[in-house]
């Protein structure tokens, strides 16, 4: 064990998704972040057909997965428990205070200007009934995406990851550009695709998936 | 000085905004916890309506604001901004581990579950140039933003702020509710109505507001 934890930490998952949403459900960058420092982890299964138990409300308020308990601590938000994880263990997330606080950037990048706008493309691919109406809107969200992804791009460059090193900003912001894999938009973008695949191409997130995929069947 | 910090920071912000931006724009959450913990800033103001030139892309890479720039510290987003003033003073985030951790789950619940259908909400409202694609999407989406609201009215049920002492994530969330002001939805909630009363009722906010205004104009 030669991470700073040391003791098991509880991560709540869903038992069943969506057939569109398995490989992809947040827990699964929780999962990929304690492989990667070595953090031994439990899940904790919800039914998720069923509403969800009032205890658990109280932890997770909008009854959303994940949530994290560490002894005492109960917490929740995915970009939360990354944090969490990673101020335990440069291989995530490095004590140099200028060099932390790009990783700390971008993790807030990833969730509040890149994520949105994906998640709003997904939305109205796989949630919105009226058909017409989510055909009309496709293409003014699809662009807002594009531009988020071209800034990406652009800033990327020809560098392996965000920063000088691999962090928990570039797993959490690969598991962003996952979340639209059905359609072809992170392709239109060769140094994307390929930020992604060299993120999903580490053992530590193939474990990961492999325990999710173990434990979530479809819906 | 009782702040940890000391030094002044600077903080970017735009010249000018649309009308129903202003008040609203992101270097305002930044600006009100600078007060609240008596954090020296001054503002390096952006030319909205030019390209933003390179060098700020380079600290920004989306062009938005606030970036940060603190001694040898260069950091953006308005979420991770916070993290890092928060850090060093205990009025705007505990250190005990339990109840920090509970405070940054919360900052990333403002960022990443409540804001963005709000947002959306507002690019619906004043962007889509399709009045009856926009006319018909509305619902779907208020329904959306509003059980999020729903949801997050119960957790904070009578409490005067989402934990036990207000913290940096109650000033976020505040500025998160304040975004939707032109729309009637945070008003269906008393208690999340009165939670917003009572963050912009706090003096650092009225600073904060004031020094935003000053130096924004129409666009």
């Amino acid at each position: 064990m030669n991470n700073a934890l040391g003791r098991t930490v509880t991560v709540s998952a869903f038992d069943s998704v969506p057939d569109f949403a398995r490989g992809i459900v947040r827990d699964v960058r929780v999962r990929w972040a304690c492989e990667e420092i070595d953090q031994p982890y439990i899940t904790h299964l919800l039914v998720a057909r069923t509403p969800r138990p009032a205890q658990y409300l109280k932890v997770q308020p909008f009854g959303q997965v994940p949530a994290l308990w560490d002894d005492n601590i109960q917490m929740f938000e995915s970009g939360a428990i990354l944090l969490h994880l990673a101020e335990r263990d440069e291989r995530l997330l490095p004590s140099e205070p200028a060099t932390r606080a790009r990783a700390i950037s971008w993790i807030l990048a990833a969730l509040n200007t890149i994520e949105p706008p994906l998640t709003f493309l997904s939305i109205l691919d796989f949630f919105v009934g009226e058909v017409d109406l989510a055909k009309q809107a496709r293409p003014s969200i699809a662009g807002f995406a594009r531009q988020r992804l071209q800034q990406l791009s652009a800033y990327l460059g020809d560098k392996d990851w965000l920063e000088a090193q691999f962090t928990v900003a570039d797993l959490l912001m690969v598991c962003v550009l996952r979340s639209i894999r059905h359609t072809g938009l992170v392709r239109e973008f060769p140094n994307l695709s390929a930020y992604q695949s060299r993120g999903e191409s580490r053992p530590a997130f193939a474990r990961a998936l492999e325990s999710h995929l173990q434990e979530v069947s479809a819906a």
